[in-house]
C-alpha cells in the first residue's frame, strides 16, 4: 500500500530548503522502497496568493487524506498589510487545529561539529540533548471568547482566553512521558502554577499521569524559572513539557542555545501519530531566493517524518548520519559557517546529504 | 518633611540581605541628609505565620502612606501546602495591584568585575545594559474571569483571561519611551500580534505613542522571537516594553545573561513616580540563614529607590560607585566567585559597601 505525502514548500526560503529535502527524501523513497507518493499544496503566504486564503479547503482536505505532510516555513512581509484573519500564519494555525496535532515535539540539540556556533561557552552547551514537548492545538492560542471591543467610557480594549481541559494537559503529558521513558527519564512540566488557574490545573493532571509513570523521575518549574535555567544550565533537562504560548518560547530560546537553528527539525502529532514536520525556523524573507539558506533543518525533518508517522528507523538514522557526514566533511551553510569550513549553498549542501546517503 | 520608607523583608534570605540594605540605607540618610523615617512590616510567608494571610491590611495601608516600600524577597516550600490563595507570591501580587505599581523597571547589566559570571561568550555580553520595562498590574497575571470548574461532560476545565485596555497599555508605553528618552533611544516593544487579540491592539496604542517621541526608533518583536534574540544577540537591544506575563520570562532570561542576578535591582513605579524596590531574584530558601546570600542586588534596589522616588541622584550614584569599588577591591559572594577573587559572606559584603560609602 503506498503511503501519501502532502508537501508544502510555504513561503520565503520554503521552496528552496523543500527542493533539497524532497531530494532526499525521493532517495530514501527508492533505496529503502517506501513506496511514498508525494503530491504537493500551498500554505501561508503562497496559499492566500494562490486562492485568496492562507489554507484552501481543498488543502485542507488533502492534508487529511495524507499520511503526513511536510512543511516548508510560512510567512514574510509581502503580506503585512493583510487582513489579520487572512495572514500566512493563520494558515498554519489552523493546519495544527484542524488535524489535531497536539503534541508538537521541538529537540534542542548542539551537534558537536557547531559546538562553535553557540553563543555560550562550550562547557555549559556541549553535548546538549533537549527534547520540548509543547502543546499545540489548546491554550491562549485558540481560546474563546477572544474580542477587541470599545469599552462604556469609549476606551478600546482586547482580551484572549488562555483555557486547559484535563484531556487537554493528560493527552500531553503522556508524550511528555512517554518521550521521556525512552531518552533519560528525567522530565520537567513547565507552568505559572503560582499565578494561573489554568497552570494549576496542568500541574494537577500532570501529577496524577505521573502515577503511570513510575520510573520517571517529575519536577515541576515555572516559566520564568525555566527561561532562566535554560540560559544557566540548560543540560540539567531532558525532556520538558508545556503548554502552547510557554512552548513557543522556550522551544526559540532553547533551539537558539544551539546556534544552529538551522538545523532543528521539529514534529507535530495527533492522537494516531499521523504528523506534520517542518523546521524549527522561519521563512528568512531575507535571504529568500538567494541559495543560501540552510536545508538541513527540513531535511532532518524528513527523518522525524520517517520515524514517527512510518516506523522506518533504518532510513531515519541513514539520513541523520548522512548530515553528520556532511558536517564532518566541513560543509556548512552561511548560518552555521565557521573559520577552517567550506561555505556552500542550499543546493549543493542538499546534494551532499544525498550523496552521503 | 521626614520622608517615609516602609521595609518588608519578607522570607527567606530576605532578612539577611535586607539588614545590609538598611545598613547601607542609613548611612545615606545620615550622610546626605535625606529625612528618611524607616518603619518595618511583613510580607508573604512571613505576614502569613503573623496574619494568616500574605498581606494583612495594616501593612497595605501603612505602604500607601509611605513614600517608598523596599521589599527583600517571599516565598518557600515551607508555604507550599496552604491554600493557594494564601501563598507568600500573593501578597506580592496584591501590594502591586492595590498600589497601582504598573510600571516595572528590570535592568539586566553586565558588570564588568563579574564579566566571566556569564554563561555566555565574552564577546556576545560584554558590557550588556538592557532595561525591560514590563507592564505589572494588568494582563493574565489579574484579569477576570478566571476559575477552575467542572464541564458538563464532567471533565475538569481552567481558565484564564488576558486583558489589555488602552490606557493601560498607553501609560506603559510611555515608560518605555521615556526610559529610551535618557537612555539611547531605542525601544522595542514585544507582543504576540500574530496570535493574540489583546497583542494586536498592544502593538497598535504603542505605535500611537510613538508619534509623541519622534526621536526615539522604535521596532516590534514577536516575543519567541525575543527570547531568541536575547540569546543570539543581546546587544541589540536598548529598552524592551512589554506586558506582564512576556516581561516576566524575558527579564529573568534577560538577568540570567549577565550571569550575575544576585546584582540586580527592579523598580515598580506607580503613576505619580512613588515605588516599590526590590531585587530581582528570588528568596533562595536554599541558603537562607546561613549568612552567604549576596546582598547587592538589594543595597543597588535603595539606589534605584535614591533616584526615582526621591530624585536623590548624588547619593544614588555613590551607592553604586560604592558597590563598584567593592568589586574592584575581589570582594564576591558565593553566587559571584570567581578565582583569585576573596570569597565573603553577606554581611561582610554589606561592611564593605558601607565602608566604601
Ligand atoms: C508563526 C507562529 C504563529 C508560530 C507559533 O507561535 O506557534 C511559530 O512561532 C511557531 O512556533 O511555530
Ligand atoms: C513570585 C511571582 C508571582 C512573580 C511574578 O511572576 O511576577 C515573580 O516571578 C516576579 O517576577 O516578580
Amino acid at each position: 500500500m503506498s503511503k501519501r505525502i502532502l508537501v508544502l514548500q510555504g513561503d520565503g526560503i520554503g521552496p528552496e530548503i523543500m527542493a533539497e529535502a524532497v531530494k532526499v527524501l525521493n532517495l530514501a523513497n527508492e533505496k529503502y522502497e517506501l513506496g511514498f507518493e508525494l503530491s504537493s499544496g500551498e500554505l501561508g503566504g503562497a496559499s492566500y496568493d494562490k486562492y485568496g486564503v492562507p489554507l484552501a479547503d481543498e488543502t485542507l482536505e488533502r492534508a487529511r487524506q495524507a499520511d503526513a505532510v511536510l512543511l516548508g516555513a510560512v510567512g514574510g512581509p509581502k503580506w503585512d498589510g493583510i487582513d489579520p484573519a487572512l495572514r500566512p500564519e493563520r494558515g498554519l494555525l489552523k493546519i495544527r487545529s484542524e488535524l489535531g496535532l497536539f503534541g508538537n515535539l521541538r529537540p534542542a540539540i548542539l551537534y558537536p561539529q557547531l559546538a562553535e556556533s553557540s553563543t555560550l561557552k562550550p562547557e555549559v552547551v556541549s553535548g546538549l540533548d533537549i527534547l520540548i514537548v509543547r502543546e499545540l492545538t489548546g491554550g491562549i492560542y485558540f481560546g474563546q471568547p477572544r474580542e477587541k471591543r470599545v469599552l462604556a467610557n469609549g476606551e478600546r480594549q482586547a482580551y484572549d482566553t488562555l483555557p486547559y481541559s484535563e484531556s487537554e494537559i493528560r493527552r500531553i503529558a503522556k508524550v511528555g512521558f512517554d518521550m521521556a521513558m525512552v531518552r533519560n527519564k528525567k522530565l520537567c512540566s513547565v507552568d505559572k502554577a503560582n499565578v494561573l488557574a489554568s497552570s494549576q490545573l496542568w500541574r494537577e493532571v500532570v501529577e496524577e499521569v505521573a502515577k503511570d509513570y513510575p520510573e520517571v523521575e517529575l519536577s515541576h518549574m515555572y516559566v520564568d524559572n525555566c527561561a532562566m535555567q535554560l540560559v544557566r544550565a540548560p543540560k540539567q533537562f531532558d525532556v520538558i513539557v508545556t503548554d502552547n504560548m510557554f512552548g513557543d518560547i522556550l522551544s526559540d530560546q532553547a533551539s537558539m542555545l544551539t546556534g544552529s537553528i538551522g538545523m532543528l527539525p521539529s514534529a507535530s502529532l495527533d492522537v494516531n501519530g499521523k504528523g506534520m514536520y517542518e523546521p524549527c525556523h522561519g521563512s528568512a524573507p531575507d535571504i529568500a531566493g538567494k541559495g543560501v539558506a540552510n536545508p538541513l533543518a527540513t531535511i532532518l525533518s524528513v527523518s522525524m517524518m520517517l520515524r514517527y508517522s512510518f516506523a522506518q528507523a533504518e532510513a531515519a538514522d541513514a539520513i541523520e548520519q548522512a548530515v553528520s557526514l556532511v558536517l564532518d566533511q566541513g560543509l556548512r551553510t552561511g548560518d552555521i559557517y565557521s573559520e577552517g569550513c567550506r561555505q556552500v549553498g542550499t543546493a549543493e549542501m542538499g546534494d551532499a546529504v544525498a550523496e552521503a546517503l
